[in-house]
């Protein structure tokens, strides 16, 4: 396969997992680093997202559960909504951070929780003013 | 709920996804602290990985992660083992690992693949000789 | 013991470590998930923090190394405060502190200190205005 | 205080809390690496654990608690058996782990209570053969 | 070597990495705590930056990617900074980011860019004001 | 850049950096996972280690200063081993581990410094028998 393929095949994949909205807010890496954007779109979400194997709702578990065992907390909001695009519940999102409390410990859940808290109440307002 | 009761069902979870050897195993822990051992099976597997809401193969993808995302392997072999009886493939193992490198890093990464190489090897192993 | 026992039992135990100010804070999580408030309470501060064996203030020293340790800070001065409450002084939070420094490295240290300090400079605003 | 005397000083707090045995045991370092066995020296045991402001029992549920919360499992049996020479029992180090499964996740106080498990076994078995 | 000139060193050595101003903006850590302000001078830039064997752009190149690899980023536009005035580009330093990608993960690598970028923005506005 | 051409620029990296043995060594995951193997070279040392902009010996001492910041281990012989080979010295590798040691905190360089003392004398041993 050829770069070209791996990125349009990045691009396809993260498209389906976030709004153009979302898209814009992560595609400002295309100025600081043009080679590092192409690295997170060829690599992370060509190779390594977009393969076959595992459903994308699964591969967002994995990524949730990572950023939150690693006490990294940044792009949880990200993908906490790209989670839900998968077709992952709010609860099962809730169940996912509790499990991270007795793998990872207390303190990163709460930070979690408290994250994906904000995360769907955003959510809960926009569909009520639509 | 009373205690007995989240106990039981901590054993009534962990035995679907660990053989009677593998048990036997784990439980040297109630000689070290039967109050750490309580914990891990009534909490660990009783209030945690019983809950509904997230299946039995979800959660395991969630320990998985978990565990590489910290670094931590000593655990790993038990919970790919665990992983399979949930119903999860050798394949969807591999899948989670890559899908680590990308979120945690290559070399934790890599130390999870060598460690399910081995786990796969004794399995198939163990086939033969049936 | 019945889980309304250890709920109390970490009710009564986490009132020891916060005023009541500070547990409103937190007590937003129970509307967020009250499944996870309930574990909150009756595992983090019923089973563990409630148990005998270990006083508070050697508990407290325990929380802020485990935070500092693994680069935790958000809820750093929550349990700074309740060390103080359990009789640990200011400066012996500098000696945790410090201590870190060595085990866990410099920069972590240098963001708990930053945060000690701001913690300390609030309590001590808020006793001149008595 | 000039460098021979941090140097002095770390050796004489380092010499409270571990047998000539296990002193030796760590004194390879000396070889690998002078300039690092002075930093070790001087500035672990002289300038940190040499403090006065906490006790050395505490200062060692410090290191415990800060070996065991980055997964860092190497230099633990030599911390158990430095804590237990400062005056904490076996049954204090055990509420540590617990307490860390809390705030640093099982898997971590899994692997801290092992070695704890070993190391108390060690010790009980040499004390039975004097 | 007395303590003062441990002192003197680190002073001299911390000088050549950052602009008065910036050095004010860390010298707060004195009134917290003298005692760790000195251990931060003393050990940290005199003992261990200020030691031959290791150029200082060497240097914060481990720094940056230490920083970077444990997912801790409050101290990482001062030492950017640094590196810049230590003689290494904001080219080479998009590289140690890229790098940090393949072995500490994508989702830190992401902030440290998104955080350099900022850091070569501010840099870039105050040349044109000149 | 084809596929084919990203994988034939990994494998010319990273013999520039192993001897023929160790790449055997490392090797035995082509057959545990094709999928993860061709990750590894044709993005790890492909298009990271691959790319100009930062000499091999720099970034040597990002993936050794990165491996000891998370106190990952298991790969630290090979990456040391390699760092020698891109021209940095043992005395380097020590310095290297020292700012480590200020950075992450002594338990992870400690474990560092055991390791890169066991790689020099096992390198010294052979040159010896030449």
């Amino acid at each position: 396969m050829e770069n070209s393929k791996r990125y349009n095949k990045g691009i396809e994949t993260i498209k389906k997992m976030v709004s153009d909205e979302e898209f814009e807010g992560i595609s400002y890496m295309r100025e600081v680093s043009p080679d590092f954007w192409d690295m997170i779109i060829s690599f992370g979400y060509g190779d390594v997202y977009g393969r076959e194997g595992l459903s994308l709702d699964k591969r967002e578990i994995i990524t949730i559960t990572s950023l939150i065992s690693q006490g990294l907390f940044d792009q949880l909001p990200f993908h906490i909504s790209a989670a839900l695009k998968t077709g992952i519940t709010q609860n099962e999102i809730k169940e996912i951070i509790m499990q991270c409390a007795a793998y990872a410990g207390f303190p990163k859940a709460v930070q979690a929780m408290t994250i994906a808290g904000e995360v769907f109440k955003n959510i809960d307002a926009k569909e009520l003013t639509k």
